[in-house]
């Protein structure tokens, strides 16, 4: 845990100030034992105390940064460039002190912390896998850096929860450092395949936001049906490795035809998320259509401002579910297509 | 309609600039016909062009306020005093200028309207029924005002769907001002009994924000069965009759009970929403507690930071399925609770 004590002791009197605590549950209303059971399994499987679900991994991130940062004065945010919207409108929304570094780039991230005094409250963002490009965070590196700098840190799992880790626990999990993290935050939309976000963290930390965070206190809770759902995806995801080996064997498998093919993917990818590089907005949505309508299959054009200008691409995914029928189509299908278009996925990201 | 033809067209040009314009879709994926039908029976209610869904009625509100504020260059907004923390969230995550009128005062409002040139870009945020006191926005001199000063009106209709006015549709369609209100903004959580939330207005304003608001574009969208159920619900709410009814008749039986009584309902109330002022927070908690434990009904203390401290109260909600015994038995314990823990609702607000 990377809490200087000043920290955590900043925060619980803010909660103590503000008269709540609400002592497990919700505000106004809508919790049930489903919620309860949801949120101690999440704590479990990312080794924390306490866990919380909001309506989307959108809200809990959006929510929880803006929370953190109004509840330490005097906060300064460290968030790598490439992390989701949702990250950086949580940011945005506080006029707080704010340092972006380069993706994935430690050094740039120390020359950032060295900066400020050891004593400043501080928290770095970001993810451990990144959905445009399929990379990894140095999540062991960063966790060091708020060891030395004091900072809390804050981690984005969403690509990875379910898929990666003992048990899907994700990336942190798999590396035995998610104790180390202090938030590990989540979807319930990917992997799980329901709806719905969560935070995980020491049971102050959790009480600090359920207590103080609008976006989390103002908004109706998921109806019981959906919390059921979701406790009953994670609960299978913990016991079954057999969607995961499936996952990770189809990926290797798809990544090979494309290669062999000659579809590169862009070299930043080491997990199940395979990007390929179409560099054009117009090529993009034509060779979507193409795809849909000709050949019945169905990738989402990736366009601004979800990526920038001029990386526009596809992002593939397998399923556990797709056969090996259907990954030979894909690439015949993405071969016939791009020749057609005269798209020349390229190396550069 | 009260938009400036120089505010529609700065919106536009800020779409075209910024290349995207979905055509009616959502950007990365999840729409499905389901969709299509809800947004186009949530428009056909308002009397609008278009709608668009959201995760929550909180979402729609901080992202749709937070693109306009944003998109609009140099835009003031004046919020009423009591709106809701999702509207609040939305205008303070945006450095932009803003006045905060006092509640329903449209003499205020006024004052502060006219110290900007007609030409600034202009929005007046409002609720119809505020859920806190029970009463009802000036809608129609709000209007008036809007197209004084040249101001765009976005009006939370979160309380009045499904409730109030022909074929459930709202205060602004009770009084026959859909069409004048240039956005209006619901939830599907609440009369229609589901989850997620909604705007709806022009088709071009539908399109800016679908195309420019951050927490529409950057989640997951609901599932379709929770869809389906929102769409079954809406189009049952439009053609019955009955629950509105049965709601608005024993409201009045509640109201009156309460009174004969002596329980007193904050006078503000002129709807379904019956706030009984306690005015202090653990007084609140522990009648909570006994109601529950000792007479099996279920009233949600509303505390800080719902309301402001000191008016700590109970909010009453009959529904259309509560019966007259339900009905006589919250009089009886309510009396008793009060008497117990010398709870003495007073009318002050
Ligand atoms: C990295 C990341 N974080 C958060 C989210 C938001 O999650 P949700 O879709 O559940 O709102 C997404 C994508 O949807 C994402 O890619
Ligand atoms: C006036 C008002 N607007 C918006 C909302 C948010 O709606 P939802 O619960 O669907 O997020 C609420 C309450 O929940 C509300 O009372």
């Amino acid at each position: 845990m990377s809490q200087h004590p000043g920290v955590i002791q900043s925060m619980l009197s803010a909660i103590r100030d503000f008269g709540a605590g609400s002592g497990g549950s919700r505000n106004i209303g809508g919790s049930h034992f489903q919620y309860a059971e949801l949120e101690s399994e999440l704590a479990e499987w990312h080794h924390k105390e306490a866990g919380l679900v909001f309506p989307t991994g959108y809200s809990s991130n959006d929510a929880t940064l803006q929370c953190l940062l109004r509840v330490f004065e005097n906060c300064i945010v460290f968030s790598d460039e490439k992390n989701h919207a949702s990250i950086i409108n949580g940011i945005r929304s506080v006029p707080t002190e704010r340092q972006i570094f380069r993706h994935n780039d430690v050094y740039h991230l120390e020359s950032l912390l060295k900066q400020y005094p050891f004593d400043r409250p501080k928290i770095i963002v970001f993810e451990s896998i990144y959905s445009m490009d399929g990379d990894v965070g140095p999540i062991a590196e960063i966790i060091d850096l708020a060891k030395k700098y004091n900072a809390l840190t804050f981690l984005d799992e969403v690509h990875a929860i379910g898929m990666y880790g003992p048990r899907g626990a994700g990336i942190a999990a798999a590396l035995g450092l998610a104790d180390q993290i202090d938030i590990i935050q989540g979807t319930m939309a990917k992997a799980i395949g329901v709806i719905g976000g969560y935070i995980t963290g020491t049971a102050s930390m959790i009480d600090v936001i359920r207590s103080l965070a609008s976006g989390f206190i103002f908004t109706t809770s998921l109806p019981p049906s959906i919390v059921a759902a979701c406790l009953a995806s994670v609960r299978h995801l913990k016991e079954s490795e057999e969607e995961r080996c499936l996952l990770h064997a189809k990926t290797e498998q798809l990544r090979h035809m494309l290669e062999v093919r000659g579809i590169q993917i862009m070299p930043s990818s080491t997990t199940h998320v395979l990007p390929v590089l179409v560099g054009d907005a117009n090529k993009c949505k034509t060779a979507a259509a193409e795809l849909l309508h000709k050949h019945r299959v169905y990738l989402q054009p990736i366009n601004s401002p979800t990526v920038p200008v001029g990386t526009e691409r596809f992002r593939i995914n397998v399923t556990p579910n797709h056969t090996d029928a259907h990954i030979a189509h894909l690439c015949e299908s993405l071969c016939t297509v791009f020749d057609q278009l005269n798209i020349r996925p390229t190396l550069a990201s």
